[in-house]
């Protein structure tokens, strides 16, 4: 989990002495992605869990011996961070320039974790960024992740736990169950329908009769392999009118749901639910608003953060020996200096600024405010949890604070602009 | 790696009986990512590398006990993979309905396969068709992978490994040489140049002897810290003409390419080479082709697909005990039965067709063709290797096959037609 890069720098660092100075790196994205108008820090108790094991055994040391050093080795075989990170609590918003993580530390310590920390903030932020707005867009109906397949097999265990965290109810990833208590759901695809074919045509009965047998009639059956009413029908023929719900993947999703609540009320299904599932995002669920849908399950668009699959945050140095240090290139500006953020709102709780100050240096006047920067890590021990539920539950209330432009889907401003002030 | 309806499908057939039915699960995408006129197939080596360690230990068993029976445990415990897998050999080209995987066996032992098939075949394909795409703009220059902070950290090795194989020189990952051989390469980040900030102000020059001094001055220094003009003396100063190359990660490239070029010739480095980086998608490296560079180095479009992050490959039930199957919904039709496919060429070699027809009913009259279904897996042993380096001669060879429309990067129709051929 590390570019060869900074052991290198770390090699020639350790060589010329620069090594041991004191540094801080900053964590922030320059700009949201294309129309965004907030984001959902996701990450933060990934990492704080990953740093301890953040070792390199003797294993890795001998391959490493490759270009590297016996100094720069002797090194990574006792490393261990030892420094101090702060940083945003997961699941707290964030808008462009925001300091979401800061980590101090020696020049050598703090280089090797920048392909860490920037591979899990970025993905897990992407994810957790484009579930808020599907969240956000579903009300108060219930969300179910079903995209384990579309992504990386271990990425999907990540995606699973930031959509949770971002408000999800469930998901089907049954690693993140284990993992990180992510609620699992699911109960059958169309290859259960389709095994029960006989030589004579389908038997969709007869796959719907098994999976009542085996689940009770609380079960959710997949009613769109052949003909939803038809499905429909032979469900609650199987299960009686306590079937716990259908589900429809594909078709005109709308359309179908009405039809089929319909169907359900005439047989008497009235409690049974109706999940929907099949290239849903953000927009497709604010379609269905008015539609008789009791839960969305939604794959591809919330692993690849729907359209967004990376949060493109950097890992920047930004002071030295406590000297504030930046870079000069073009379009690449951020502000040097050591950070901390707090967030203004009006007396209602409406959030109306971020401001960055230089660290210490908060302004005079903030009227009601929050406080976002918080310490994470302290001598290399941590010092915050990573409550998942905890985290969960500042994404709800965080989007209740946008002002409701904020909330809109359409491409937009920042919901409110970010004020970096000076020294 | 499990979704949960995985489990309670295998359930409910355990209980029904039908568990035992022999079935073929077919891997393939219904359409390619929208403008895309080949994909080049990729996974299967990881997932060959995978199937072996897919079990279910007695931890997993206990945690499963929640919602599975004794029967459906006492199956998982004992679970290993015993069918037969067919599929194309990795590194080749696909097209819409190519059958690039096909799995079969009982459907207990199929139907648990799903996810961890999917997942590994949607992300290692996605990456690898965008890096075709790069590496054939890039005409003969090398191309580096440098996305890992962009992406999950654990997708980010199976995508330095999925570009390698789509032609890709180097990635910055090292588990991605240690795991696959990759070539790693990387030598300095921004930071290392500001971390010898001096309370006077930068000093540029004693990052670039420190980074000389440590690894000669074949080494690659970054200039655009600061002024790259200024960079690039001092490269130089530091270095001598042997200096192996400059870095410019940010601003115009192709002007600043131009800059460095003229300015390394006039201080003697004529040898000296110019890398670029920075927001680099295949439409950026195709507009470079006229500038002095000599290597690229992608990131963040490379890990997410450059706009297709995943391959939408589906895994879908197809035969049952020698039934074809189909699900019947609205525009998701494919065709039942198992299939092979063969490609048909002019004697040229260049590529006309893709032929899917009815496993062992190859078309009579086929020309120039060559058969692409393969054996991979036979009774649970592997059967195939999984070597990385004929993946990659592979995608070489079918990027020179493919008519010269198919290489355009401009959005168009699949480079070759699909013909599915009745039984």
């Amino acid at each position: 989990m590390t570019d060869k890069y900074e052991l290198t720098m770390l090699a020639a660092a350790l060589r010329d002495g620069v090594a041991e100075r004191r540094t801080t790196f900053e964590v922030f994205a320059r700009r949201l992605p294309p129309g965004r108008r907030y984001g959902v820090v996701a990450g933060t108790g990934r990492l704080l869990e990953t740093l301890p094991q953040f070792r390199f055994d003797a294993r890795a040391c001998e391959l490493l011996a490759e270009f590297l050093d016996p100094d720069t080795l002797a090194y990574l075989a006792d490393f261990r961070f030892s420094g101090d990170i702060d940083g945003y609590a997961e699941g707290e918003l964030y808008f462009p320039g925001s300091p979401v993580l800061s980590v101090h530390g020696s020049f050598a310590e703090c280089v090797v974790l920048e392909t860490l920390v920037l591979s899990i903030f970025n993905h897990d932020t992407a994810i957790a960024s484009a579930a808020a707005r599907m969240v956000s867009a579903a009300r108060q109906r219930p969300l179910i992740e079903m995209g384990s397949r579309r992504t990386h097999e271990r990425a999907a265990v990540a995606a699973a736990r930031a959509a949770y965290l971002a408000g999800f109810s469930a998901s089907s990833n049954l690693e993140a169950q284990r993992r990180y208590g992510v609620p699992a759901a699911g109960t059958a695809a169309h290859a259960f329908t389709m095994v029960h074919t006989r030589q004579d045509g389908p038997d969709e009965p007869a796959a719907f009769r098994a999976q009542v047998d085996a689940f009770g009639p609380g079960t959710t059956l997949l009613v769109d392999t052949y003909d939803v009413a038809t499905g429909v029908a032979n469900a609650v023929a199987a299960a009686g009118p306590t079937l716990g719900a259908v589900r429809i993947d594909s078709g005109e999703l709308g359309v179908l749901a009405r039809q089929a609540r319909d169907l359900l009320d005439q047989l008497g299904a009235t409690q049974t639910r109706i999940v929907v599932s099949g290239d849903l995002d953000e927009f497709a669920i604010a379609a269905l608003r008015a539609e008789p849908v009791d839960r969305y399950g939604v794959g591809t668009s919330l692993v690849t953060g729907s359209g967004a699959p990376t949060a493109n945050m950097v890992y920047k140095l930004v002071e030295v020996d406590g000297i504030p240090v930046r870079k000069r290139s073009n379009h690449k500006e951020s502000r040097g200096g050591r950070k901390e953020a707090l967030r203004r709102s009006r007396s209602t709780g409406t959030i109306t600024e971020e401001v960055v100050y230089p660290a210490g240096q908060p302004p005079a006047d903030t009227g009601p405010s929050r406080m976002l920067t918080t310490p994470l890590v302290r001598d290399g021990q941590l010092v915050a949890g990573c409550d998942l539920v905890a985290a969960r539950e500042r994404v709800a209330s965080g989007l209740e604070s946008l002002p409701w432009e904020g909330l809109k889907l359409a491409p937009g401003d920042p919901a409110i602009p970010t004020l970096l002030t000076e020294p």
